[in-house]
């Protein structure tokens, strides 16, 4: 069985000249045995994916431009690898199509869901077009032990009212600081709801998001600003249909801070995030650390979201997770996490996805055992 | 034109630390201008795909973990390179996604339909998790001169009446007994169907396979049984609309047994079968072979399924099948096959589908030609 | 952070023997802010792709078979980059799976839309299986300024009446003469709808098409004829639903030549088109060239496209298009063009689809500003 190499693409579009060009191939496929219990609701035990590290394969690649200039690209495909569907993409930061029905299950072909961006770079910084994640967002990951991912995710990303552009972005330009500011950072990002100019809600999905931070040494902390456009109108249907938070409203603000020590014995980490949807507010806050123990990694975290209803009774869900990752190898790792949420005051919040839902004020708690390779 | 090579990724994802890694990319392109008829009933040309080998493209690696130890994936793509359409898979094991309507044609994206797991090997054997080949299949395929590919499909898959997890199975976890014992090899899968506790079928869809055999020298013997449960109405609702058999019943069992006698100047294989849906058995067989003919190779087999129905009338399809490949490279063969069913008691089989059926008792015959080239 | 090479695949299927074998990953990603502008009609400004070369992401490779033969494949995803989509393809050469609903927003998948297509050839010219471009199109975009991407895209194929088969044909045969003939070069294509014997419409998406040109020094002509066949209901009930140009008819044909000469200062380019739906005619004609600047190109053409209906008036289309490649280096470029459509006799073309259209006789413009980077 002899092996030889992959040559790669000279274009030969016309009017386009031949170059020569590397393309990095990447990936994670982490799959999970998850049992999620409801309380006064469904339990379901199931294989599924991304409980440590969400799985994905992309295509990305750097070319130096010279002058220190470099152009490059980022495809990248989010995969459920227990069944083998893609994942669907958001085309204009609203959630408008629902009105269509969903596909049929099986159906959902891989998408660039994850991330889909051109960019071109120099000492100034980094312009970046295309669908990527939001500076709002990034706090949330950077700054939860279990990195959003798994029944261990921070319950202020799990119970966020903010709708489409909580996670991602379409149609973005990006702005990126370059990474010699002596430990500062920050990035700044517009993006298009695209909707024609002669409608009411024209401004719908259109915002941005914008973010500044400090890293030195142990430290590194991090604030998040962010405001997307919605029409009272709109945000209704949308949450009527389910798709934005529990309340009617206009425009969505996406807010938090966040930082972490490493001790070295032990990383600290916790954030705080205020939201909006209109008139309804929302706090949330997450303490949390990781301790390398050998080969692993225990990872624990206490996290909080409250939803400041009008209507009178502020429904809250409180996670505490704890978990322990075993690595095999830099690619390969075990782990395993146990999640429970408590609700009050009304909320009904699982601990994953997909599972149903407790009664209202009932707990729901959860368990994943799986393994993460990457490549 | 310059050439260089594809680096690959090294994860950079928050808390994954970098490390080498390598990637296959894998594929089959193959195209055949087929033509079916079906007596008293529609007759069509067309160019279409996988007449020889199922047309794919993948992704696959392998990292050694040391002590004898090994991770690895395989992620890979079922696709109909004749209109560029992918294929959609199953998430459940289960046909009640059917209440949605199918895709618009020619919008099927890719998914991961025929592979997508991740699995951790040593000595011991191996585990795999995800979607995958049941082992209930691998009989039929393995002991069909025809690979149930093309117009010669064996009519013990053609006419098979089990459902979702005939061929492939979602949320499962296999494993692989390791390959130094003396000849014998098996596998054991489990699939889950994935439904909450609070539902009468909350058992639909989850089911086992098991496969054992033994080869030594030019003979190579197996038998594989499974189960996989559904509730009696489900059942029925699905056959309805034609989703599983042609019957009312609850749980599925597919069976079979399979060898192969190496000749040198001939391989002779067969296959039996016994599967049921509820109440409904069927029963089928396969005798064939491969002739090799100097570059090529000849292949025939003859093949019969029948369903024992409660009604009365037991309908069977008989299937003929000749055919001839021709290897121009180990990667890139011509072919041709013709194949003819005669169907009997009622039944209605096409020699492939997609293309109408005949009328009952009325025969459906095949032709294949075509190009199959791998890389 | 180490590097390693991509060993490729060796086919481990049964029955088939491992080879060397190589593929070469290549793709473009193009993001263009584009704005749309339609009098009395709505306007946009978005975030969208392919303004310069189509966007995507390829997989292809040969096989050296001895003799002078060889094998190979290419398939080829578009993609929209600004969202992280695919676009669907198109199974049978025809519209009448428009009976289906349209996707959901956000879900379509990759799929292998702009080729998947599996060639042997020798010196006698190649044969091609699959889905391709159709030789009809090729003439517009070899001799349109902006290669058919873009607002500035030639009006001969924004305004063009000719259906599922104006850009590429699915289920395709094509062969192509060998590239030694002296300047000559010349393809022909065989392309099938795959529908049933019984029914009406049997031929609907059937047809073909053929292409002869000659090139020498600065000196390239081509002639392209095709004819694809719909039934008459068809062609209405698909033009009622806004699926083939605006009327009832039968037949489609799709005619074109053109040329262009390199001054070395500069390169002229133009085309003639007369295409007919039924008993709709309809011609075109574009001409314009290339002014290379430097490390740059300006662009530029003027075309038109009339309708000739039955009912009277011929509603007009013409288009000014302007613009300017900058190339960072043979793989990147920054683009920009400004393009004005002014429609009369009734017609109500967009410069960009996607964006609404302007009132009857109304005037639309498009501007982008783009980045395109290929590898």
């Amino acid at each position: 069985m002899k092996k030889s190499l992959i040559a790669l693409a000279v274009l030969a579009a016309a009017g386009t000249a031949s170059a020569q060009s590397s393309v990095t191939l990447f990936g994670i496929v982490d799959a999970t045995v998850q049992r999620v219990s409801n309380n006064g609701g469904p339990s379901v035990t199931r294989l599924t994916n991304s409980g440590y590290n969400s799985s994905r394969l992309g295509f990305r690649g750097t070319e130096d431009l010279g002058g220190g200039m470099s152009a490059s690209f980022w495809l990248e495909v989010g995969l459920n690898n227990d069944d083998g569907t893609g994942a669907a993409t958001n085309v204009n930061n609203q959630n408008t199509a629902n009105a269509t029905a969903a596909p049929r299950a099986g159906t959902q072909g891989l998408t660039f869901n994850r991330r889909s961006t051109v960019s071109l770079a120099g000492g100034w910084g980094e312009v970046r077009l295309g669908r990527d994640y939001t500076p709002q967002f990034f706090n949330l990951t950077v700054f939860d032990p279990f990195g959003t991912n798994g029944v261990g995710t921070t319950q202020t990303l799990s119970s966020i009212i903010t709708g489409p552009t909580a996670v991602r972005a379409s149609n973005s330009i990006g702005y990126f600081l370059p990474g010699n500011l002596g430990g500062f950072y920050g990035q700044l990002q517009y993006y298009m709801g695209e909707n024609a100019n002669n409608v009411a809600n024209k401004k719908d999905g259109t915002g941005w998001g914008g973010r500044v931070g400090y890293a030195a040494g142990p430290f590194n902390v991090a604030l998040s600003l962010s405001r997307t456009d919605y029409a009272a109108a709109t945000v209704a249907a949308a949450s009527a249909a389910g798709g934005l938070g529990g309340a009617a409203g206009s425009n969505v603000k996406q807010n938090n801070i966040g930082g972490q020590w490493d001790f070295g014995m032990a990383k600290l980490m916790g954030h705080y995030s205020w939201d909006s949807l209109g008139t309804t507010d929302a706090k949330g806050w997450l303490i949390g650390g990781l301790v390398p123990v050998g080969a692993g990694e225990i990872r624990a975290s206490f996290s909080q979201y409250t939803v400041d209803n009008a209507a009178g009774a502020d429904p809250r869900s409180r996670k505490f997770a704890l978990g322990y990752v075993h690595n095999l190898s830099k690619r390969t790792a075990l782990y395993t996490t146990y999640a429970r949420v408590r609700n009050s005051n009304g909320a009904a919040a699982a601990v994953a996805g997909g599972a149903g839902a407790p009664v209202a004020n009932g707990s729901s708690s959860g368990f994943d055992l799986g393994i993460r390779h990457s490549f």
